[in-house]
């Protein structure tokens, strides 16, 4: 299986930390932000949706969306529990990530690490993502100051999901971690699971 | 089992509309947007996201976002895939919907429906939105022109997902679906499924 994958981006990452965890190897293509790379896979219609990461079988099917890969390699797995209650709020912390966890946190980090997007960075606007981070990241914690995972009592995809963009929030994205121990020891015990990688190998 | 469900809301809808197909009988709370109801409903923790839809299990189990419920509700049922790639590429399709979809067709149609967000719907932003809208509603129509479903041959949880916001492009939304002949055959093609209700019932 082929992996068209961004090197600094967090959607990509998830699978890769996926894949290391799970000891899979995959043939990673890599198209970073404004490459050639990318814009060919493009033009040649391997993004679907316009986006990596990007999922190519054995048979040239494409599946596109980080959190959809995530499932296609997870499923069976550990990292996705059998009870189907838990499945279905294992989902639900995953659509919620591309709701209203990735869109504020990403962003404000990609604001502040891409000099060409540091136009768009005004004060309102980066105070408005700061807020709207920490507010998305008092969810997170509400679960994690008592639980060790976000769902049942082992780690899910949602975890992993989830751990992308939550492990750069300080550097990358200006956020104050230092209100959120609950996530900080979850953050940790991630880092401790045998295989784990992190963004940049 | 209870849903706390927005009347206006497309993702409150989405789950209406599945429980319909499947013949399904959900006790629904009306929360409607602004109500004391609403307000009730989050004082008392039932929205672990702060949001709508969430349904309550008859043990008081919350699950939250719409298309985790529909998850939940439809697996096992004839709305999802037997075969693993169908499946990720119908839950590919409901997480492009959270990313790529609502945030701008939803969001644009709140900006032109609500008295209230009146003030945020600037020419620019509106501009942006609908430009965004037509190139999201492009991707839709790249598979609906020659295909009569999003994923495989028959109707799955990405259908109906995507129904909700799309059903009510042109009237709310200002979109222009006369660019798009295949979304507009697979909506007659939904509205005509047993069961099929639309979004005020
Ligand atoms: N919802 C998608 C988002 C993917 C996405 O936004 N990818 C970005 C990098 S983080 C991308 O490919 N950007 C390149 C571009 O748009 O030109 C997912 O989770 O896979
Ligand atoms: N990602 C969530 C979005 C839910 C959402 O945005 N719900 C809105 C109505 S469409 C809501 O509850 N708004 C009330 C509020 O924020 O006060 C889902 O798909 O369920």
């Amino acid at each position: 299986m082929k992996l068209y994958s961004m090197p600094s981006s967090g959607n990509s990452y998830k699978v890769r930390l996926l894949a290391a965890l799970l000891g899979l190897r995959l043939d990673i293509r890599d198209v970073e932000n404004g490459s050639a790379e990318l814009a060919e896979a493009r033009a040649e219609g391997r993004l679907p949706f316009g986006k990596a990461p990007v999922l190519e079988l054995d048979d040239g099917t494409l599946l596109p969306e980080s959190n959809a890969i995530l499932w296609f390699l997870g499923e069976g797995t550990r990292f996705v529990p059998s009870d189907a209650v838990l499945r279905a709020q294992m989902l639900g912390w995953m659509f919620w990530e591309q709701y209203s966890h990735e869109p504020v946190i990403a962003v404000r980090a990609a604001l502040r690490v891409y000099p060409e997007r540091a136009a768009q960075a005004t004060p309102e606007r980066m105070a408005d993502l700061l807020d709207r981070g920490h507010a998305a990241l008092d969810r997170m914690e509400a679960r994690l100051a008592a639980h060790d995972w976000l769902v049942g009592d082992g780690p899910t995809l949602a975890d992993i999901s989830l751990h992308a963009y939550t492990h750069t929030a300080a550097d990358r994205g200006g956020f104050d971690m230092a209100r959120f121990p609950g996530i900080g020891r979850w953050l940790e015990r991630i880092a401790r699971l045998p295989g784990y990688v992190g963004l940049h190998g």
